[in-house]
């Protein structure tokens, strides 16, 4: 309980930390939604096929239904019976030494072993030549030859791309079982704060923040379910506006509200709650808080623009695209273009800009307040904490934004 | 006018020609949406601040707001005369030989020109000492630093990401205009398709060319404005509703419908008013067609689900992506775990898994019904027109599904 001070954790400590708090919240529950609906959700469980595909014995080509013992090495003729399209019914058995026209997709008549493509026939009246004999089976696509009824069509943890999607229609299964999307309340604080479009006065600010954190949620595939603004400086406004949010929600982000004034509104609300605010050795994104909030896990970032982006991004991003089935953030190793100096013990993010040839160059500085240059970045580059000084040509690692 | 058959063409030619039909069709208008609304669409045009950023000279710390010329090599005592938040409202002028206690974000005020960070500072009551000399502008951010009023905060055709959203909020800014999503009309075509859910009869199969056709859009950026399915092989039909969705749509995608059998209809509505109907050296996907409807584009995939699917992404799926802001799929060469053969004359797109080292093995065979072995893929692998055999250990060109 209380304000515990921990200045000496790693970025990889407080990760850790954050994994921990939230793994119960990101094993959500799961629900069924039509296929349409589908599209980027996560299996639930794996799906397996109720039928067989194909669902029965049809042709790969358009041509003529025949058997292939009929057929000589040389010309043969037949008489045409009949046609089968690709529809609805059970075509009568083929007669033998006779053939029928047959279209792709049609059923393959009873009797029948072969498909003969149009091309390779010589029609005349009611009569076909085939130049050549036929193996059995031969443009024949046999019922569940591409999956049997029982197996698995798709694994469970599978983020469905149109590709599964279309296998789950084609054995008929109108509807599929998916992980609930994380359910998050995003909170944003400070006094300073003023909604785009409003005046600004002298000392006030426009909250970029919620904005951000909605928008990186939705693009790691999480549902926003409550956005709350504090911009009075009064806990217990706080928390009775978390408390109404709180049941409908898996996790609480907040930004602001944690460093060391007299209203720091996130801090009065958690601390007395048992939550930790701390200082990571990182830049940008020093002070960090963790807690709980009605059984709900909060991660609170600093409320710098830039910190808050890029502690969304080390922290909680990677674990909410895996949830999701999202690939990781790519990592990779780029040359430098330009020297570059670093805090000694603090493991910093720098915004870069890939440039050609796996080199990357600096945008703007440091500052935590620089949303321009974060913007105009495409990767951040990662300085271990011990790190001081790089030079032009060394390498580094970024991750891409 | 009318069918023609153009045996020879191949897969860039038919590119190229598509690419053509619907370079117009993807230069939509645009919208102002709000920045909530935004994330992933794509600016219309550049958008520059109204402002400076950060608005107002304010402190990068929790600290002291002093006159770096009032402070000595050594220790200096100021008294504390006030605080600043970091809220609404003109601090009055420092007095020099003076400080305040000023907050992270708060304005600086006239007459101060540097913040000692409250960590470097020793405070008793109402005095403070400061342990060394400071540069001027040392933990002040300045007016304008980050942006000018007047400049660039992001390019034209840029796909929205959190970060961007975040700096248009920054500056106040409250929607953006972006291009419309391109509307895609989608229609299936087939007297043998059912609905996903439906009972079956023999000779009918679960259209799975509707869903996978318009999660393939969406995935790209496109909107679907009208799903139509045709399954009774009539053309009048057919006409009817595509001249009733036309009205509202940039593109007309099609799949079936196009081969040689007595009811084509696509082909019977798009022949009379010029659409081609051609074969392309591929597969799957050998017959495709192109058309226009209205003025509309129409593109037109042949009906067996793995040539729909492999039909758009060879086809289409680059230009949207393209259009969406969205990177072009990946391609890779990978080496080929077991020796597989290729039609002459045909460009072959096979159905890989890519395994560790950089290898790629096949899955299930090169049939164009195969939708569960498609969904078992995650590369489609790019054989050239010339290529009749290939052994295990040679380099394939892989295209990330």
């Amino acid at each position: 309980m209380g304000h515990t001070s921990t200045p000496h954790t790693s970025v990889d400590q407080h990760a850790a930390l954050v994994r921990s708090l939230l793994a119960r919240a990101m094993a959500t529950g799961t629900e069924r939604v039509p296929l349409a609906d589908a599209l980027g959700r996560v299996t639930a469980t794996a799906v397996t096929s109720p039928v067989d595909l194909p669902l029965f014995r049809n042709s790969q080509m358009d041509g003529f239904a025949v058997r292939a013992a009929d057929l000589r090495d040389g010309d043969t003729i037949l008489p045409i019976l009949g046609e089968i399209p690709a529809q609805r019914g059970t075509p009568e058995p083929l007669i033998p030494s006779t053939t029928v026209r047959i279209m792709t997709g049609a059923v393959v008549p009873e009797g029948a072993d072969a498909v003969v493509p149009v091309e390779d026939a010589t029609i005349e009246g009611n009569l076909v030549t085939i130049h050549r004999g036929r193996r059995a089976g031969e443009f024949v696509r046999e019922q569940g030859s591409d999956v049997r009824a029982g197996a698995e069509l798709l694994p469970a943890a599978l983020r469905l791309a149109p590709r599964h999607l279309a296998v789950l229609a084609s054995a008929g299964i109108r509807d599929v079982e998916v992980r609930f999307r994380v359910r998050v309340v995003v909170i944003t604080t400070g006094a300073e704060l003023v909604d785009p479009g409003q005046p600004v006065d002298d000392g006030q600010i426009y909250d970029s923040n919620g904005v951000a954190l909605e928008a990186a949620l939705r693009a790691c595939g999480a549902e926003i379910v409550a956005s709350i603004r504090n911009s009075n400086d009064d806990a217990d406004q706080l928390h009775d506006a978390m408390f109404a949010a709180a049941a409908g929600a898996d996790i609480i982000i907040t930004s602001g509200g944690i460093s060391m004034g007299d209203h720091e509104v996130v801090r009065d609300v958690l601390t007395p709650l048992g939550g930790r605010i701390g200082h990571i050795a990182m830049q940008p994104g020093g002070p960090q808080a963790t807690g709980s909030f009605e059984g709900v896990p909060v991660i609170s970032f600093p409320g710098n623009p830039v910190s808050t982006q890029i502690s969304f991004e080390v922290f909680v991003a990677p674990l909410l695209r895996r949830v999701a089935g999202l690939p990781a953030a790519t990592r990779a190793p780029r040359t430098l273009v330009a020297d570059l100096t670093s805090i000694p013990g603090k493991r910093q993010f720098l915004r870069g800009r890939s440039v050609e040839g796996g080199r990357v160059e600096l945008v703007a500085g440091p500052g935590s307040h620089l949303v321009a240059g974060l913007a105009a970045s495409d990767v951040l580059i990662d300085i271990p904490e011990t790190t001081t000084e790089l030079k032009a040509g060394d390498t580094v690692e970024t991750i891409e934004l």
